[in-house]
């Protein structure tokens, strides 16, 4: 005897998501068994309400509205933009709450061993904004993860943006941008002791003089 | 900046369920994003299937009938009797394919610190289907999980069930029930090294011939 056919559809619906196994699945479907009608609507509706979110026409963050409420801001800096690779990542930097500019979402980073190339991210469309003189990008700060796909989208972008930096020797002279990179160092609450090679490398040519 | 409303509603949504904090919630609402309409509906309507989930009312498992399938099929013992703590249990059970028997549900297991005593479960409900002379119940199988609560069930249930149970002075005459219990010991792919003392004392107790 197996689970009747609605509990066994909804344990497949969850073993559908990140991470899910068919036994954490079950062990949700048998909380919801023991909710009220009323919280099972009021969650099935939260899902079909993700049909409303779409991307801003602008930096390709998710959003219900054509353009969204940071692109929409005008008391944020419109000159600054960082470019990261997801939605999620953006939100971490908005937790700081230390960045007042805005932002470009690529939808990815280029990891060709996956099939994602340039073409697949939303590159042409960060050119754009920068070329457009009315949004005068004054800079575009890279924030990506860490890593080889990481290194090798900063890689590929500072080439391809090389035409619209600022030239050490015409500075002042027509439009530029600045293009920096996130600090790579020792993680607050890390241990010296135990960090790797390469992240103390990193914090060691990156030292400040105090 | 914080999510935008759609999007932390369902974060919030998925948070409740049990074991699942904000970051998967989170990562839940983003693998859903980029799911279909489609998948989203049927997601969503499959959780509202739950809605017509009620309770068989011999058993107490979840039915999606006034009378569950195990319950309705005829080619199972009805005269054994299969005492679990909840549905997942009874799950556990059927998977083995060993029992043929039907089930009672108790809705839970005594544990009075949590303010759950016999009165919040399917006690009277039990003692009335043994009662019933046309179901002719012959076994009562106590299947609860090895720990204090579990015991404490055993307990009071064994007790509660005295004035039904097989007297081996009566035996034959008159209607009795043999109540069991699950064997305890060594679980398969388990070391004895590393085996606690009640469970090894438990096989030591419950050892057999060979």
């Amino acid at each position: 005897m197996a689970y009747s056919k609605v509990i066994q559809d909804l344990i497949d619906e969850f073993n559908k998501l990140p991470g899910i196994g068919p036994k954490t699945s079950e062990r949700f479907v048998f909380y919801l068994l023991e909710n009220s009608p009323e919280n099972l609507d009021s969650l099935a509706k939260a899902i079909q309400a993700l049909e409303k979110v779409s991307q801003c026409s602008v930096c390709f963050n998710f959003s219900e509205q054509k353009i969204c409420p940071i692109c929409a801001d005008r008391q944020r800096s419109h000159s600054i933009i960082c470019v990261v690779a997801k939605p999620q990542d953006l939100m971490a930097i908005e937790k700081t709450k230390e960045f007042k500019g805005v932002y470009h979402v690529l939808g990815g980073i280029i990891d060709r061993p996956r099939g994602i190339g340039p073409k697949e991210l939303k590159i042409k469309e960060l050119i754009n904004r920068i070329k457009n003189k009315e949004s005068r990008i004054k800079e575009i700060i890279l924030a990506f993860n860490p890593n080889l796909e990481g290194e090798t989208t900063i890689l590929y972008l500072t080439k391809i943006l090389k035409e619209y930096k600022i030239n050490p020797h015409t500075k002042g002279f027509g439009v530029g941008v600045k293009i920096t990179r996130l600090a790579k160092g020792l993680p607050m609450g890390g241990e010296l002791e135990y960090a790797d090679e390469l992240t103390l490398s990193d914090a060691l040519k990156g030292r400040k003089e105090l």
